[in-house]
């Protein structure tokens, strides 16, 4: 009943997605001028797209290759296995290559409807706001749909193949056989998010670089060889990166909350039975919840119509608050059906608590990074002494931007876990702060929606600008992509904000399982231990390798494109006075070797150090007789998981925020303030944007995907560290 | 015996400090001119700290006081106490007085001959390079035995009344009474580090902005307002500050290492007494070590002569490995004294790898920060496509810089540990880590003089310049000045070491007296437990909000400064021109003013934030009813300060090293690469150089003293979470 009820919604949104696809491209598509500037996006970002997913799933049948060969050969059989060793092994690399090619074709369609919207977008601003809004709406909720739907598909499905297969006897364990689902998926994603970031902050800070600074043409001109290059990076970057992002995060909360719920249930079983509650429920539960919350997002996207006299701001606030009220209630009746009506209700106000976060989270990303307030203002003003002090107060405003979100979650963990402590189940604590993480990820369909809103109006902004249309259109697609960057920053502060609180759901889980497989482990990570000690700086110090790393690949790529740009120009007078054509193609190129060159090295890194450091630290336990006061490989690798979650939650932080606060900054500038555009103050503030490009928009989100993956490769791996 | 011995050869290093300062008071003080540049500096100076250490004085009394009450009425008495709670109050007071008021003399001290050593060192020069490189190391050397032997004395001292008054019947628990030592030194480095390093770079800051690059006039130029201030701070910033953190990190170390002794004691007491060791014996032998090391040091120093010809940084490191042997051997006695025949070797084992981890981490430093290297050169490279590439460089490159220091530390705990494990002696793994460290702060009398020798070289420099001395003599500072620079980079890498390795030494000290305060309390810090995870999380976000401060700090006083100074140029032409003389007192008392006020917030939020995560938690606890599986406060505390260090050793190095490299980015390019001095290559280094200052100078050094700050905080206030 419950499976498929899941099935069944997942399908729906599915089929809810295949319609808005209909419903955009039955749209107008403007002038034979701007069908050639979108062609152009269009097949720039269908190679970069082609040529990534060909290196990832190279990569990606390599790893799965190697787990099973881990789980099927090295690995000895534990008699609290869930399954047979022939089985365990099946399963776990069949749900890693599932979850991966769900997160890759969930990444492409998002991506393949964004590259199709913004022409429609821009079309439709020739007649009026709506039928620019709408099309950039519904675009970027194909991605939405695609991917929540699809995630909770691919779980609730294998949890069904799995389960009708009968290779687990014990229904608690399924679980354990899919986890490979969720690291397939952040897998993925990882390389997704830094390919498509390094792609397109390699090409933005190349064409500003030479084309604003240098050339002193204006952004977007047509002039300049990279701009092609700068659009499509919005695509690949932001529609198919976070895309494949939050497939991830979804894919993971989902597998992470049944192995809370199966603890639940295990630690409550005469409870639950004497309530008549099925373990099917309760294992299920995240997942209807989930379910729900599409249907929730469905409505609101439907509900969102505006003027053109009214923000655009506001109907897309319109439709988030719908969504949320409806997922509310969606809540509501998850909680009641499943977890019995006597237990259900801390429950509910955990969920809550998932909700008020995030709304707390978009409430602090927009005071840190919204030129209204003293944070963006301090570092305006400080441009005026030049770009070193627009760069220190930069730096200072990302640092204190951490504080305010921290004690959030904190007291959103807390608060969540005493829930759940007192809500009259045994153990319940943990699953009390999973119920907030799905409270929070419930309205993920309406949030991806927004986002990738971000670069279908941004792009429809560039053809409009490239293809010369008059002024009054130019404003609708300049209004549109001032609310499109607004949606891109808040919706970016809600993915750290779940990531941070899906984190603590999925060590928790990894714990669980760790105890399944060896249930005379305690539990504890042990931060006294030296060895725990070792771990949690291993996992710390790999948050600012990686970064390192991902800023550097982002200014190598933008130097190359930085040399043919300048070639051009100079080979080719004709293109500066507007007489030649650029070869856009030559960049789109340079970007593409570029992006894919370089997102290996940081994405194989978070991969093989919580491998490596769990085989060590197995083999020097076991070397050393295995003391009482030592620490297991799994212990190890938890402290290593969880100071690295925390010290990645709050480098996020400081990047994304810094970065937006730096971009905000120059826009409150050209605004007319200290002196307006192409002052001094103005110069300097582009020094600090364009520093802060490769963080906001490729470290700062290659590194939510980290966290999780550091999580879901732990869930994967742990059985081999005992 | 062992007592006498060291109270001896500490008197024996303040003697030879004061032998040292007739040695330097009595040179040459040069020409008139010098003279006059040197009482300016002279003047400021003194001014600074005597309101400086009047601010800290008002803030130590008032801490004072609120440490007796807490003692002496809040806490409820244990029985497991050291002593009756009137005798634990007064003693942990006087403590933390006598350790805040010996921190303040010794920083004075040092700074008292630094800022006459520097005209010595300057009028030296113009005879020959050996009398310019001796008073420069020797007025150094006060700094460092002043440092070194008066944390020594005070730590044996207290010892030795406390013992003699006999309040502690339990001798092991005698290290209990004084932790307030190690707190009160710890809480004025901070405010010294602090107040000084935004004095020193606002100072700096604001002179190079308006002088060098509105200005166009050269660095130490007498025209500039803020010369003075800028040579004031060399001396406020590096002498006092850094001589203020060293002497709280060897008073820190000396009890923590006496604590883990204790309870080596405490584990083996029938194998001790079988072999004839006394308790006082094990107890002392940390300070022992020290003593020993002192004398080291000493004939290090006296061994230091150069000639015309020679390197002078040959002539240190002769030093340095005169004194490093000596250690060594020192280090050898004393274990193989103490430690019982049986047992001694793998303890001084441990000692060398401390002595080797020292020598990794300068090795380390070097290659992150000095020209001959891939990553400074990376950084000038980025330099010629503008300020913002270099400014993504040389944060990629402070980044990477934490990866090889921190798995250094890793290997020398996790050996440490392990030697200490199979000495034979029960519980001994974590003694194993405190021997690590001692043998790495072994030489930090020397360490200390080679690290106050590059502000007395810097100031030389400066005086020779305003003075317009020859070229001749000029080559001379400059050089000396170039080995100031590189020894103080080089001591900066040492000190985070060592804050590492004594990190961890001071919380396993914090947990041994938790459970001599509790002997219920398991040694387990949970990071499994949402408040522990809570609490580590809250640990980070300090360090990341207190660097935020810090670096706005100098922000702000800068901009002060910067006003300031280009009110002078406007108001009065002549400056420019060399015909008036511009008010240096005016910057000099802006700086002061500032750094006083920027100081104080930054300053108490360390204090603040475990105290109160303390008392929450531990209400928290007793709130719920204690449960089994919830964190008591003194848990949740001892994850945030684990965690706290951790991510505050990777912001100390990515602070330092990355402000080290923009520093030589730009030293290389004036070398003539990439275009040279004047060049757009240059002027975006310079951007980057001035970006690093606040990195380097401020925040940098103050999280080491923060590190330790947070060890000695909870090793005083921990009876109060119990």
């Amino acid at each position: 009943m419950e499976l498929s009820l899941i099935l069944g919604i997942s399908i729906l949104g599915l089929l809810f997605a295949v319609y808005l696809i209909r419903d955009v491209l039955r749209r107008d598509t403007g002038t034979p001028k701007m069908r050639e500037i979108s062609d152009a996006i269009k097949s720039g970002a269908e190679a970069f797209l082609r040529r990534q997913n060909r290196t990832i799933l190279y990569l990606a049948v390599a790893l799965a290759a190697i787990i099973y060969i881990l789980y099927a050969f090295v690995r000895a059989a534990n008699e609290h296995d869930p399954a047979s060793p022939a089985q365990l092994a099946l399963w776990t690399t069949l749900s890693f290559v599932l979850g991966a090619l769900c997160s890759v074709a969930a990444g492409y369609m998002g991506m393949w409807v964004a590259i199709r919207s913004n022409i429609r977008t821009a079309a439709g601003a020739t007649r009026d706001m709506n039928s620019a809004l709408q099309p950039a709406l519904r675009g970027g909720a194909v991605s939405g749909f695609f991917v929540v739907a699809m995630s909770l598909l691919g779980v609730a499905g294998l949890f069904g193949v799995v389960h009708a297969t009968g290779v687990s006897p014990d229904v608690t364990k399924i679980p354990l056989l899919i986890v490979g689902y969720g690291f397939g998926a952040s897998f993925v994603a990882l390389f997704a998010q830094l390919g498509g970031g390094i792609y397109t902050k390699a090409a933005d800070v190349g064409a500003d670089l030479v084309g604003k600074v240098e050339a002193g043409i204006p952004e977007d001109d047509p002039r300049n060889p990279a701009v092609i290059a700068d659009l499509v990076g919005d695509n690949v970057g932001d529609c198919a990166g976070r895309g494949a992002d939050l497939f991830e995060s979804t894919a993971a909360e989902n597998i992470g909350a049944m192995i809370l719920a199966a603890g639940l249930y295990r630690a409550n079983t005469a409870v639950f039975e004497a309530q008549g509650l099925t373990i099917l429920g309760v294992l299920l539960f995240p997942l209807v919840a989930r379910a729900f919350g599409i249907i929730a997002s469905m409505i609101g996207i439907l509900a969102v119509k505006t003027t053109d006299q009214e923000d655009p701001m506001k109907a897309l606030n319109r439709g988030y608050a719908i969504t949320s009220v409806l997922a509310i209630i969606g809540f509501f009746v998850a909680s009641r059906w499943l977890l019995g009506s006597e237990y259900y209700l801390n429950f509910f106000f955990c969920g809550m608590i998932g909700v008020l976060t995030a709304f707390a989270f978009v409430l602090i990303t927009q005071y840190y990074t919204e030129y209204r307030y003293r944070p963006v203002k301090s570092i305006a003003e400080a441009s005026q002494t030049g770009p070193a002090t627009n760069i220190i107060a930069g730096i200072a405003v990302g640092m204190e931007s951490t504080g305010y979100p921290i004690l959030v979650i904190a007291a959103a963990i807390i608060s969540a876990y005493f829930l759940g402590e007192h809500s009259g189940l045994q153990h319940a604590g943990l699953f009390g702060t999973a119920v907030a993480t799905m409270g929070m990820l419930g309205t993920a369909a309406y949030i991806l929606a927004m986002d990738t809103f971000g670069p279908i109006t941004d792009n429809a902004g560039g053809i409009v600008e490239m293809s010369q249309q008059p002024k009054e259109i130019r404003d609708r697609t300049d209004r549109l992509d001032s609310v499109g960057n607004t949606t891109k920053a808040l919706t970016k502060g809600y993915a750290v904000g779940s990531a941070a609180l899906a984190a603590f759901l999925l060590f928790s889980a990894y714990i669980d399982e760790v105890k399944v497989y060896m249930p005379s482990f305690s539990g504890v990570i042990n931060l006294n231990k030296p060895e725990v000690f070792v771990g949690s700086m291993l996992g710390a110090v790999l948050v600012f390798i990686f970064s390192s790393l991902a800023i550097k690949a982002v200014g190598r790529a933008a130097y190359s494109i930085i040399n043919n740009v300048r070639e051009q120009f100079k080979n080719n007078p004709g293109i500066m006075l507007g007489t030649a054509k650029p070869d856009y193609g030559q960049c789109v190129d340079i970007a593409t070797k570029s992006a894919l060159r370089e997102m290996v090295i940081p994405g194989l890194l978070p991969v093989v150090v919580p491998v490596a450091v769990g085989v060590l630290f197995k083999w020097l336990y076991n070397a050393s007789g295995q003391p009482v006061n030592g620490a297991s490989g799994a212990e190890v690798v938890g402290g290593l998981l969880m100071v690295g979650t925390i010290v990645g939650i709050l480098m996020a932080l400081f990047l994304n925020n810094g970065g937006g606060a730096w971009d905000n900054a120059k826009k409150f500038i050209e605004t007319g303030a200290y002196g307006g555009k192409r002052s001094d103050p103005h110069k300097a503030s582009v020094v600090g944007d364009t520093v802060g490009d490769p963080f906001k928009d490729t470290a700062g989100p290659s590194l939510h995907v980290l966290i999780k993956l550091l999580s879901t490769i732990t869930l994967v791996l742990a059985p081999l560290f005992i």
